[in-house]
């Protein structure tokens, strides 16, 4: 086969693979928001199904050896160089599990996850129980087929951060742990931040509407954008200009669903700012977990809990909740979204416990996949190392291990990046900040030229480089966890006088 | 091969094809309802593709073999031979078509229908009248390769209703006009009925406060429906125990969303009550188009504007609108949304107007395929065939001839069928009314009940047997118009005491 055809037959099968990728996405986005649940079993046999012509468009021998080609062709494309060696690695990550079980796992999976979800609408880790087993057993499997000499909880790490392990996660948290435990204490100790006011009864419709003129001045435009709600927020890009998100609105909580809405817009500008020359294409992808949590918790923290984030939305903030806010200064509200309080739930957790909660559950996927900690009676491992590090213990399972959906999707090694987005994310804002004026751009309403700036310096390259090349392009360093701590140490010793 | 290797086999492709179809099915689900429009073109070409896998396995040559052999193997369940016809019937229809064309063709109707919504939304023909060109021409050749000796548009009428075809057609509407256009003119002439109070500015939130009352007087249940909005009402069934419905709501009008949304739910319910052991195959759909508006018109028209339905509902909606309603008693609430005046918006019209819309379009389809009208200037023939059957013209091309979306998708045929299910209907609800006291059961919140006398007589079949055959088992009797224009002359002599 000539080069010219070997080219050919690639495109054809990156166009078939996208097509596939396409329609299972859609599939995965409507089973999370509003597919009728009587339907779930036949959905799912049939999703299965489809996952598993996918596979074995995949893993299709000479394409495989087309790939293998093609990776090393100096004659070449080196888009086509660089997506071709990423394909190659992803095809010998699935070509060595037998097609029979990649199917039946993904059948578990939608089945797991149909259970954690009625155990959660139940309180009921019992429900979820079995499941959750059935799936970490069954990972074990699929990865047990690479036939690697890395222990299985390290690849997976892997998969979702390339390069990293628990080596260098260990030594991250350790990090974390060092200059943020005794930070956290200090707050706590000292308190004295209302923000009792954000917790009210607060009326959803109220809630809508603040909603509509916040995603206009986030810049989430309707045509490649559309939000939805789900119990759990997330964003799924369902292809090119085509990116969903979602939100969940609470009745004693005012800011939850506009924080949650800042964060998946965050993931959402990401896809959408990635270099169009990649469509359809696996350089179209957010490049890493970590690089992707950087993009949302950058947007949720470091400008929209931000006080010029607050001068150009607070007017309209009042405006939708006279009653609440009426009395409550600007600078009361900055200070009441940035009150750092031990709590139970992951993604209503502040800026400084958050990390925390990313550390119990790190140990406990450590645990899971190193066989010091079982599924059974895990619900009581939750609560005891929620007491141990953040001194509070969860009375229900869907406050506690049943509030994330996922390990119900065996998304194991995942949980980890979020501590490494915002980490990262620090160290982004910092460079940003040199050249161009964040501030009067939140306050001036430009929110757009603020993502322009991540599009030009992280976005664009989807997968084109490595989150190490992206982080030194951008900032000019390799990534330095320090950045995060003294943000966080500087915000909260001024936030709390300390 | 022997006969359990077939059956085998043909079970196998009956599932891979029924995963196809779902996907095939939430994708155009989310493409009419929420799919962001700048991912259109990438979802719409990767759409075709896979519409183009679906045909390859459908028009498997060893497939078409079992299948001919299957329909007439008097040994095995007869369920199967019927279902092996159905599906060689349409592999016939579709083997004939070149694959390459057949992907362009998925790809040309999606566009249409792209361009029909730009076209409406800006109120110009001008914008859809190319597209609709290129989809008459392209119909008319995929019709060719069929190579068979019947007029094009007589195979499209058979298509959605098997058996029909303009002869029968005409007959069927000379009928209708013979007897309705005489009582047309004497109740416009007559009038007098005031329905202006439906047409106030009413608040949408209000509107949907009564739709969830109503969804559940129509024991729609959340586990196997949903019920989004778009511009044009309809209803999906994506798979078993999952239909979608959608629903419109207009500012000044407060009965369009609600009677759309009984349209839609008699639909959605003649699905949900086809026997479970026809589940994923050909034989689990609703028999044809006719047979399927008769369903949603009997629930819109012969159920949801009777004074019995409203004796369940009417306290509830005066409710949601205190200040339109306060001094309106029931009988009038009735006459008013039983008033019959020529109007222009099919999906609006009333009962005894109906049949006049779709006389209009099966006269301009006709026309459009046997060459004596043309896709130039059809908005002025549109608005000429208003004036001459209902004495009014559009003045908007949003409200004449780009109201619907069936011409953008190629539906040519279907329409005829709204008015043959609305006469179908007229008969099931005489012997419906013979075998139970359905007044007494809408007054009693009992519409689980009516549905299930409907799915014991005619939905459980699916497409088991053929119309005529259902509506013998169904009412005794072969189809007969008379049904249809007594219950009208009926109606309307009593409403507007003639």
């Amino acid at each position: 086969m000539t080069t010219n055809e070997m080219i050919d037959k690639y495109k054809e099968w990156v166009f078939k693979c996208s097509a596939y990728n396409m329609a299972l996405a859609l599939i995965g986005f409507d089973k999370q928001t509003i597919a009728p649940s009587a339907g779930e079993e036949y959905r799912d046999e049939r999703t299965a199904f489809l996952s598993g012509e996918l596979f074995s468009i995949e893993t299709d021998p000479e394409m495989m050896e087309i790939m293998k080609t093609l990776k090393d062709d100096d004659s070449i494309d080196p888009d086509i160089n660089k997506a071709a060696q990423l394909y190659y690695d992803n095809m010998l990550k699935t070509v060595c599990i037998p097609k029979d079980e990649f199917v039946s796992w993904q059948k578990l999976t939608n089945e797991s996850f149909n259970n954690w979800r009625r155990a959660k609408d139940a309180d009921d880790y019992s429900i979820f129980e079995p499941y959750l087993k059935k799936v970490i057993e069954g990972s074990k499997k699929l990865y047990e087929y690479r036939g690697k000499d890395m222990p299985i909880y390290d690849q997976m790490l892997d998969d979702y951060e390339p390069g990293m392990n628990r080596d260098k996660y260990d030594a991250f948290f350790d990090a974390l742990k060092e200059r943020l435990v005794p930070l956290i204490k200090k707050v706590a100790d000292k308190g004295g931040i209302d923000d009792s006011f954000l917790y009210k009864k607060c009326d959803i419709d109220a809630q809508k509407k603040f909603m509509e003129h916040l995603l206009d001045y986030l810049a989430y435009d309707k045509s490649w954008g559309y939000q939805n709600e789900t119990e759990h927020p997330f964003t799924d890009w369902v292809c090119e200009n085509d990116c969903r998100t979602t939100t969940k609105y609470l009745e004693d909580n005012m800011v939850s669903a506009i924080f949650s809405t800042i964060h998946e817009c965050g993931h959402a500008w990401y896809e959408h700012n990635i270099d169009p020359k990649y469509d359809g294409m696996i350089l179209s992808n957010g490049v890493s977990s970590g690089m992707h949590e950087s993009q949302s918790r950058l947007c949720e923290n470091y400008l929209g809990r931000s006080k010029a984030f607050w001068e150009a939305n607070y007017d309209k903030l009042t405006e939708c909740f006279p009653d609440l806010l009426g009395g409550v200064s600007l600078d009361d509200f900055i200070k009441a979204v940035n009150v750092s309080t031990p709590s139970l739930v992951r993604t209503e957790a502040d800026e400084l416990t958050y990390p925390m909660h990313i550390l119990i559950r790190y140990e406990i996927e450590k645990g899971l996949f190193d066989g010091t900690i079982s599924t059974e009676g895990l619900d009581k491992t939750w609560a005891d190392k929620y007491e141990e590090y953040l001194g509070i213990r969860p009375e229900h399972a869907r406050d506690g291990i049943l509030q994330d959906v996922h390990w119900s999707d065996a998304s194991f090694g995942y949980f980890p990046t979020y501590a490494l987005g915002s980490a990262f994310a620090a160290q982004f804002m910092d460079s940003m900040r040199r050249d161009i004026d964040v501030d009067a751009y939140l306050k001036e309403g430009r929110y757009a030229e603020i993502e322009g700036w991540l599009r030009e310096h992280i976005h664009r390259y989807g997968c084109r480089y490595n989150a190490d090349e992206i982080m030194l392009k951008a900032t000019g360093k390799p990534f330095d966890v320090n950045y995060y701590l003294d943000y966080l140490e500087d915000k909260y010793t001024k936030l709390y006088n300390l």
